[in-house]
């Protein structure tokens, strides 16, 4: 049997590229084993993927009962196929911290480490095979990383996340502030989506209090073009939230190169937990948060209703 | 603060041993560690520990907010403090099948992989560092997997298992048949334990299409002292299970000489998953499994109501 190896839903650069890459190795290795996704990637993966000549790979719906598949790049079932605890799971590759919910059937291999890209980490599982992967392989290991990080800005990014992106930078001849200059104008040429995509492009469900939140992130060299849109993309929000079941809905604009966010606030309760969270008072429709660029580390730990 | 490493509730041989041994190497690296244990370990974990010279670790009862905590051999919640999803749990060293439930605050270290033994891993995880542990933390590494492999006859003993075993054992010029031999006396003499102790001394929840088994596993080289006590153990049964929110006690007796196990059969029910799980015929009140010796790869797995 073929080994899928994926993402998580809403695929991002990490997410689409370091399933193609570990499909890779698994190959590399023996075991037959190809990339999936569950979704149309952001436009910066699009972008990836076409530099270093990939074919995206084939969108899945869902996994069938006991199907051999690698999870990378979270460990959430709500980010997973729906019928994932039936298949047959046999490796996770993560950096998010661990939310419960998905089960194996036996002992696996589960690699979960604190740094900022998963491609980092499958550089470092590979041992010495990452250092002549072909050439394909190792840009799509360095975009993943610059993105993730948001070249080296973010502060989730660890020594390893750099030191592996400037030896994959090095090998490839590729110059760091150029190249990811190009990937974050692939990722903030956002003109085309809806706001209901814009508001679910990067975003995950959170519960604070019992209050169910979907904590939407942009990240963008260019915010005004987002920011412009903010009466329309606030308008969009209840019908979002309805939807996907959430209660409200929470856009951070990131702008990497101020290396600010800035949050819309459509209504008094998001006002609310803009100022409990952060510390801030709130005046108008959007406040900037300077520093803050990681959900990760700068969002998710601090919100409260 | 001091790092606490713990293992599981009613602690073996591998979540007493492999506590103590990663609490000495985050030592050894730097971080100031020591070793848990949430109950009283069985006779052979105790035998273990006064073998190579170990104090036991103290028994705590539940963990502070907060508290910087290491898990080790299991990742399964029940099995865990009370209060672990509010302590600062910093890594996770495990060998068994992932079972959610368990949330972390950030990501962290988890690394599981499906060896027989915690100890294994540690040993992998630590580098070179593992070749150069003093005598005892060697000690500790081998007797963790010699107990999890049943000294090699469990079917979860992968290669890796018995090298690093057979390597420790050649560094202290030990004689792996007759010091296995002296650890299985050791866990066999349970003639000081009331029947309930027995039931619960290696024993874990499972649910079978919504029925609650408690899954009692008791390895022995000496299967008689159990078995000649079986009226005895099933007339405690109802109680034990009733106590503990079980609708049912499996109780196997492992023979590991003979690599086989006999189930005990209290009533109909558990005659009834018998025969549908082993494909048996039942008649009297045990039921001899041959080859069985292992709750993780052959009775988890097969059980059927």
């Amino acid at each position: 049997m073929t080994t899928l190896v994926f993402g998580h839903k809403s695929p991002d650069t990490d997410s689409t590229g370091s399933a193609i890459v570990w499909a890779w190795y698994l190959d590399h290795m023996g075991t037959k084993a190809e990339a999936r996704l569950l979704g149309t990637p952001n436009t910066e993966a699009l972008f990836v993927a076409d530099r270093w000549g990939f074919t995206l790979p084939e969108i899945m719906a869902d996994v069938a009962d006991g199907q051999d598949c690698v999870i990378v790049d979270t460990n959430n079932p709500a980010e997973l196929p729906a019928n994932i605890n039936n298949a047959n799971v046999t490796a996770i590759i993560d950096h998010h911290k661990l939310v419960g919910g998905l089960e194996t059937k036996g002992p696996i291999d589960i690699t979960i480490r604190p740094v900022a890209c998963t491609a980092t980490l499958m550089f470092q599982l590979m041992g010495g095979h990452g250092g002549h992967a072909p050439e394909g392989i190792k840009g799509l290991m360095l975009s993943c990383i610059l993105s993730d990080t948001l070249e080296f800005r973010s502060p989730t990014t660890t020594p390893a996340d750099k030191q592996i992106a400037e030896k994959l930078a090095a090998d490839l001849g590729i110059n760091i502030p150029d190249y990811a200059a190009e990937m974050f104008a692939a990722k903030s040429d956002v003109s085309r989506f809806s706001d209901a995509e814009l508001l679910r492009m990067d975003s995950k469900e959170y519960n604070v209090g019992g209050t169910e939140l979907r904590v939407s992130v942009l990240e963008t060299t260019s915010p005004k073009i987002v920011l412009d849109r903010k009466a329309s993309l606030m308008g969009s929000m209840p019908a979002v939230a309805k939807e996907d079941g959430a209660d409200q809905v929470l856009l951070f604009v990131v702008d990497i190169l101020r290396e600010e966010a800035t949050l819309l606030i459509p209504n008094d309760t998001v006002k609310q937990i803009a100022e409990k969270s952060f510390g801030v008072a709130v005046s108008g429709d959007t406040v900037v948060l300077p520093g803050v660029m990681s959900r990760k580390k700068q969002i998710m730990p601090v919100l409260k209703m």
